[in-house]
């Protein structure tokens, strides 16, 4: 079979270290950048050769990104076609599932699921794609098309917009591509309800990923009243209502998110125990302790501070402040749960970091759990240090 | 108020460095050892000071061990009797009431809860105390009377076995010391029983920290063929079980453990769909592999193959021939589940040993989960580099 598509080839040394990795991305020093290789429209299917010319894997190429190359299939004549597409989304889906009741979860987490710097996340009939890498862009409608035929959504919705697609050197674009978004969409989780903007929300609309995290806090709130800071659409604080808290408080700086997270609470009958605080969180934290507040559960879930190595001491000093001020909200024997989502900033640092702060506020406690990411958010093996979100759950003496 | 014990003192700069880091521990380089204090009594109680002899803590001494001080108080003034120990259980008890609706689990785990050293596992009526320090050792009729009185257990078994003693100086030891064993006990968990034997079986007789690990495998095997290796009393294999695989086979070498783990499968009414093997595990492996067999879902919970230092490397290559023999007894789409309860190997080299075997066995995947601990077995804050449980579970193409 001969394919009409251009050749990439990897440098030897470089190339066999990459080969050695199992890496699912080869960057600009592993490849033979040459003038005809830097030509190739950034989004295109090429075959790899190894340095000795042999043809080892079909490849997306970019040459205008740090990752060149990210790798679509070991076979070097893969053919990436809706079918191709269609047997990566299958394979996704039957995880998903296995793992979950109802159709809401991420459904493709990039890399891991094979389908590299694609994100789906899907809401019921409606589903959400992040094409984050060039070749995806190029291959939208194709993908889109697998996509409901796998899944059978109505409605899907292409949210190209965010930090990745600008180092692909991809413009951000916001399209309802099949059906049509009326209103949010009520999203069951952990026995709570949240509504989900598809289109004018953060990212996808909801955070999956803090599944299990929230589940775990959720174990521990009955009968206690939760802060829930940075709270997008309530994430935190309605599974612990749903649960059994006495009551939950909101804190987020976006008007909008708070109105989605009190119609979640009003759709799961927990209105009467909710109650939002727009502002910023740290001058919110501040005004709670000057008012004297104490609360049974203190969740401090920000958005990256630290998302690049240039932001990771500055990022630091703010989760040890979040720490400082959020441990110092915390009843005695109560129950502090501190998030990060910082790429740049490992375990190691961010508990450090958030000690620190606990340590300022005066307090001592022990740490009862650290949760991740929950398994619709896969992990390639050979990208296994990159889990980027941390949940640090602590009782306080 | 004067005390009648011994005070010892921090050497000025290591004492410094010990303070800032909130240790529970002092080690021999940071306590003045003079002659007198060379020759307190293994476990007494004394009275800590700084170098500038102001007093700053109550502390259990024990100058044979490496750990020569064990913080017990920030009050130098505190009496270390039975309403000490009844504030520590009580505060203890708290937390798991809030976490179980039953009482099995972990109610003590050592520094973390504020009792150094202190191991009790409890199973409903019966509890066993692990004392693996000299402090514990000396006052163990109060910590039985007071565990007595807090949780209203009328059994009490104290196991004085194990490695951590002999580091303390200890002698072995294993006594009923309030009511009787008769028989292994019935232990709820995950929706299986398991048969808890307190004085014949590994550790307390059951391993409660993989509670979580054994849930999360749980929830991906229904409809699973499960081979369940050291499988101690069949914690993977019967949770899996009961959550709906089609079988689970059980391996150990301990045919001990194996008749405890038929018997749970029997009184959850699993009996029909469980088997064991009593053999070695990389020869049971090697030999199933010789049969082609081939499972949805390998479980491996091997003992600690480097449980020291000096174990590390060969404990490595133990781990990564584990993972190599598991992989390869894995039906294509089906998972994997390593784990390790090593204090010297951490997870970046633990996950690095597992893939290297998975990579070796030819077979691709990724990572869903990583669990550690439940969170009966919490971490004290200036320790939290020791977690000790990894659980890697992955999907295998």
């Amino acid at each position: 079979m001969v394919f009409d598509r251009p050749t990439v080839r990897l440098r030897p040394k470089p190339g066999r270290r990459h080969a050695a990795s199992g890496a699912p991305w080869s960057f600009t020093d592993e490849v033979v950048l040459d003038r005809r290789t830097k030509a190739i429209l950034p989004g295109t299917i090429a075959t790899l050769e190894s340095a000795e010319r042999e043809p080892i894997a079909t490849v997306a190429v970019n040459p205008g990104s740090r990752i060149v190359l990210r790798h679509l299939d070991p076979d070097p004549q893969a053919l990436i076609d809706e079918a191709w597409l269609t047997a990566r989304l299958s394979r996704a889906l039957a995880l998903r599932e296995i793992l979950f009741d109802a159709p809401f979860y991420r459904l493709v987490h990039a890399e891991a699921d094979g389908l590299p710097g694609v994100i789906v996340d899907r809401f019921g009939d409606a589903a959400v794609i992040q094409p984050n890498a060039a070749w995806a862009d190029l291959l939208i409608e194709p993908l889109v098309s697998a996509l409901q035929a796998v899944t059978g959504v109505s409605t899907v919705v292409v949210n190209g917009q965010g930090r990745a697609r600008g180092l692909e050197g991809l413009s951000e674009r916001m399209d309802i591509v099949r059906g049509r978004v009326d209103a949010p969409i009520a999203v069951p989780m952990n026995g709570a309800v949240y509504m989900a903007d598809l289109i004018g929300g953060q990212k996808t609309g909801l955070f999956f990923d803090q599944r299990p995290n929230h589940a775990f806090a959720a174990r521990l709130a009955p009968g206690l009243r939760v802060l829930d800071v940075f709270s997008h659409v309530g994430g935190f604080g309605l599974a612990a209502l749903a649960a059994g808290a006495e009551s939950a408080l909101a804190v987020d700086g976006s008007a909008a998110a708070l109105e989605l997270a009190g119609q979640g609470a009003e759709a799961a009958g927990l209105g009467d125990r909710f109650a939002t605080r727009k502002g910023d969180a740290f001058d919110t934290m501040a005004a709670l302790a000057g008012e004297g507040a104490q609360f049974g559960m203190v969740v401090c879930d920000p958005p990256a501070f630290a998302p690049s190595k240039t932001a990771l001491e500055p990022g630091l000093r703010a989760y040890e402040k979040v720490a400082r001020q959020g441990a110092a909200l915390v009843s005695p024997g109560g129950f502090l749960v501190l998030c990060s989502c910082s790429h740049a900033a490992d375990l190691e640092r961010f508990r450090a970091a958030s000690l620190r702060g606990v340590a300022r506020a005066g307090r001592q406690g022990q740490i009862l759990h650290v949760g991740g990411p929950g398994p619709d958010h896969p992990v390639h093996v050979a990208l296994s240090e990159t889990s980027y979100l941390k949940a640090i759950f602590l009782r306080l003496d």
